[in-house]
C-alpha cells in the first residue's frame, strides 16, 4: 500500500479551497513590527508512515516528524498547513537524495531561505544468529536531521542508537567467577554525513566494537556463543566509547562525530555513561 | 517489501540448529518441584513491523508485541525463542481471523493450553477536511489483546485511543466570550469484540460524539468550521463519556466496553478524567 | 518546609469566593437526563509533593495523583476543583491510616458514595553495601491505590517495583564461563493490604529472592561480592516469579497478590516476562 | 527529614572499606594506550531527593542526576562510585552557590580538571487564583546544568518548562465565535545565568507573556477570568516566542538565551513549535 496516493489533493479540491480561503483574512501573512526574526517555526511530533531506502530495498516504518523554517522579522506567521501538505506529497522512499529534496521543497513552499527537517523512527535489520544461522529482526532508533541555510547549503545529520551487550572488565578481574553484564546503548551521531554513509554502516561499526551484539532470536548454541564472546571481550563504558570513536575517526565518510555509551548497569539502578566528540580524517 | 520472507529459516539451517542444540543441556525442559504454575510467561516489548488489514487494504505500521503462555507447575521454563520464531513466520496481514490463528499457532508451538498475544501500534486513517476536502493522515494508538484458554476459546479485545477536541460548557456559559478547549483522548476498550467490529468502527463512534474531531491538515475555511463546531457543541468530560457509552451500548457488535475520557485541560497542568464501564445490548 | 501551610485558604478568601461564585451559574450541579451513571470522574496526573511515613520517619517525595468519585445518573458533573482543595488541605504524612482518611474526606467533600485515590511516586531506602558497609539511597517506584465503595468499605492496594539483578541459569549451564545477567523489575501488587504490611516489607521480599539486589554505591569488595552472589544464585524469570509468589503466599498480611518479573535481557532488545496471580493464606 | 544524614559513611566503615579494597586490583586506575581522551564519563539517570533553595525557603523534590568528568587519554577509567559518594555527602540545599560547590567537589574527588553536573526535577510554586485568591501548587520542570572547565571557570545553565494557555489569533479572527486554545510549553534556557537570576524569575517572564497562565485550582469566577483573559490576549506560537525573547533580551542578568514554544494544538494531533535563540544586553 502506498500511503501517499490518497493524499494527493485533486486539482478541483485545491482550487475550491483557494476560492474559499481568499474570502477569509490571512492573519499569518500580515506584517510584524517587533523586529525579531524567528530561527525555527513549524510543526513538531507529527507521526507519519515512511519508507526508508536501503540498498535497493525499502524498509517501512513510522516516523515522528519535525519541520521548521526561519521566519523574517517582518512576517507575522508561517503557514503551518503547508508543512503537512509537503510531507503528504512526498512519495519517494527516504534516502539522502530524497531527504534533501523534501527539505528543499519544504523551504520553497514556505517561501523561506532556511529550514530544518527531522525524522525519528525505528529501523529494522535482519540479523543472522552466530552459530545456528537462524534469522530475526533487530530494531534500532534512528534520527535523520537535515538543515538548509540561506546559501542553499544542505547538511544531513545521522544518529543511530545501537543496543548491545557490555561486560565489565573490573567485575571479571576481581571476581572468582562471573562478571556483571547488561544491555547498553551506543549512540552514534554524525553531523554532516558524506554520501555513501548510511544507517547500516553506523550499526556495523557499533556492533563490531561491543562485548557482544544483540539478536531477537538465539537458539541454545547461539546463547552459549554470545555468553562466552562477551566474557572474552570485556569493555568498560570508556573502552567502548574509545573503540567506537577510533573506528569513526578512521572512516573517510565521517567529518564530525559524537559517540555516547549508556550502560544500564545490572548491579545499579542508574547508568554508566561516556561521551567522545571528535572529528574524522576528512577535512571540509 | 515483505519483512517476513527473509526471516523464514531455511530447512537446512533449521536442521543444523537442531543437531547442534541436541548436544547442549535443555535446562528449560527440566522438571520443577515448587508446585507453582505460572499464569503467563513469555516475551515483552518486542518491536516488530506489522501489516494491519482494513477493508481489503493493508496499513503498514510498527507494533510493540507481548506474547505469553501458561506454564504447568512441573515445567521449569518456557522456550522463549519459539515466540519470536512464531511471530517471524506469520506472514498474513493482521485481521481478527489471522490474529486468532497467530495466537493458536503460538500456543501449539509452545506446547501450552493457554496463551495471550498483545500488539500495540499507531494506526493511520486518511481524513478529509470538513470544508475544503483536503486529505491528510491521522494517527491513533491501537491495542489488540487476544487470549486463548484451556478450552480453546479465544477472545479478542480491541482498544483505540482517539484524539479529539473538547470544549468546556461551564467555561462557555459563565464567560462573556470564548471558552477553554483542549485536546482530549477518548479511549474505547471492547473486551470481546464480535466479528465485524474493527478499529475504524470505534474511531467513528468517538469522533461523532466529540466537540470536534481532529485533522492533520486544515486550511482556513476548515479551521473556521472546527472552531465554530466545537463552540456549538460543548461537552464536559462526563458528557463525552456518557455519549460515547450510549453509542457503544446501542451497538450490536459490542458485549462489554469501557470508555475513558482524558482532557488535557488548557487552563490546568493536569487532566480531567471520566470512565464508564458497561455492557452492550448483546448477551452471550 | 511544609508545602501545605501556604495552601490553606484563609476564611476571608473563602467567603469572598463563595459570594462571587453564587452569582455565576453552576452548570455541573444541573440535572442530567441520559440516565447513565459515571463510574469514576475526577482529576488525573496532578503532580504533588507528598510525605510518606515509614517507621516513625518521613520520606519526602513527589507523587502523580489521580482522584475520582462515582457520579449519579442524574448529576451533570463533578466539582473538579474540590479534589485539588482536599489534596491541598491534607497535611499528614501518608500511611495507611491517613490515606484512608484522605479518601473518606474526598468522597464526603464531593458528595459521593464511592471514590478512588491513587498516588505513584519514587520511594527512597537507605541501603548498606554487603561488604564495606557504605550506605546509599536506592529508588523504588510505588503505587498506592485506594477505593471506598457505597457501603463505606475501604481497600488499599499497594504496588512496588523493585529493581534487581537476574542471572540466567541456562546461559550459566551451557557456557564454559560467564553467564548473561541484567537488570530486572520485580513488580509486587497486593490488592487489599492488611494493616502492618507496608512498602519496605514488599521490597524486602523481592530483594531476598533475586539473584542479587542492587545498590547505588558499591566499592570494589562489594562489586566482587554481588558478581559472585549472582553467579551462585541463577534464576530464570519463571524461578524468580515462583520464589516471590511462594514468599507472598506464606505472608499472613497478604490476601490477593500479583507478581510480575521483567528481565531487560542483556542479549536481546526485548524483555523476558513472567506473571503469577495468587491468594495468600489469609481468607477474608 | 534530612536524607543525607544517614548516608554519611562513618570513618570506621570508610577505613575498613579502604583496607579491603587495597587487596583487590584497581582496573580503572591502570594506563590506557589508545591515546583518546574522553570528554565526559560518569553516572546518568540517578534518582535522588534534593532540596532547592528559594528566597530563604527550601522546596523538597526528586531529581534525575547526571554527573561526569573529563578523562585523560592515558587513564583507563573513572572511579564511578565516587560520583555517588560526592552526591550523598552534599547536605546543603541547592542554589547557585552550593551547586557550584558540588561541581567543584566532584571534579576534585574524581581528580579531574573538567566536569559537568546536571539535575532535572519538578519544582513547585504556590499560585494565587486571579479572582477568588484561593491558592494551589503548580509544577514546572527544571533543568540545572553546570560545567567546570580546565581553567576552573564555572558556568551554570538554567532551563524551565512553563506550562501556559495559548489562544490562536487566526482562529479568533476568522470564526464567528470561539477560538481554539490549548496547553503550551514555554521552555526558557539561559546558558550562563548571572547571579541573581533563579527559577522563579524565568517562570514569571513566561507567564506574563502567555495568553493566560495556569493554576491547579480555579473556582468559577477564576475560570471566567482566565477564559476571557485568553480570548482578549490571542497569540500565535510565533508571537509568544517573540514576546518572551524580547523580555529576556531586556533582562540584565541574561547573556545567551533560547526560547522554545510548543503548542499542543487542540485541533490537530501534533504540535506547533517556534524557537528563537539570542543574546541579552549583557556582554561578557
Amino acid at each position: 500500500m502506498n500511503f501517499r496516493d490518497p493524499l494527493a489533493a485533486s486539482p478541483a479540491a485545491s482550487s475550491a479551497a483557494a476560492a474559499q480561503s481568499s474570502a477569509i483574512p490571512d492573519v499569518q501573512a500580515s506584517r510584524d513590527s517587533r523586529r525579531i526574526a524567528i530561527d525555527r517555526v513549524g510543526v513538531k511530533g507529527l507521526r507519519h508512515p515512511v519508507r526508508i531506502a536501503r540498498d535497493g530495498e525499502v524498509v517501512t516504518t513510522v516516523a515522528q516528524v519535525d519541520m521548521s523554517v526561519g521566519l523574517a522579522h517582518d512576517r507575522k506567521g508561517a503557514h503551518m498547513s503547508r508543512f503537512v501538505e509537503v510531507l503528504n506529497a512526498h512519495g519517494a522512499a527516504i534516502d539522502a537524495a530524497s531527504f534533501r529534496e523534501l527539505l528543499a521543497t519544504m523551504a520553497r513552499r514556505l517561501e523561506a531561505d532556511r529550514g530544518t527537517l527531522e525524522m525519528r523512527f525505528p529501523y529494522f535489520v535482519t540479523k543472522t544468529a552466530p552459530v545456528t544461522g537462524v534469522t530475526s529482526l533487530l530494531d534500532y532508533d534512528v534520527r535523520l536531521a537535515g538543515a538548509v541555510d540561506a546559501s542553499g547549503a544542505v547538511t544531513i545529520g545521522l544518529q543511530v542508537v545501537v543496543p548491545v551487550t557490555s561486560l565489565c572488565p573490573c567485575s571479571k578481574e576481581i571476581s572468582e567467577y562471573g562478571a556483571h553484564n547488561q544491555r547498553s546503548h551506543v549512540t552514534l551521531t554524525v553531523d554532516d554525513a558524506r554520501e555513501g554513509l548510511w544507517i547500516d554502516d553506523l550499526i556495523a561499526i557499533a556492533e563490531r566494537e561491543a562485548s557482544s551484539e544483540l539478536y531477537a532470536l538465539l537458539k541454545r548454541p547461539d546463547e552459549k556463543y554470545v555468553t562466552e564472546r562477551a566474557y572474552d571481550n570485556p569493555k568498560f563504558v570508556e573502552d567502548l566509547a574509545r573503540d567506537v570513536a577510533a573506528a569513526l575517526a578512521r572512516d573517510a565518510r565521517v567529518r564530525a562525530y559524537k559517540v555516547e555509551i549508556e550502560n544500564f548497569e545490572s548491579i545499579h539502578n542508574h547508568s554508566a555513561y561516556a561521551c567522545i566528540e571528535g572529528r574524522g580524517t576528512v577535512t571540509a
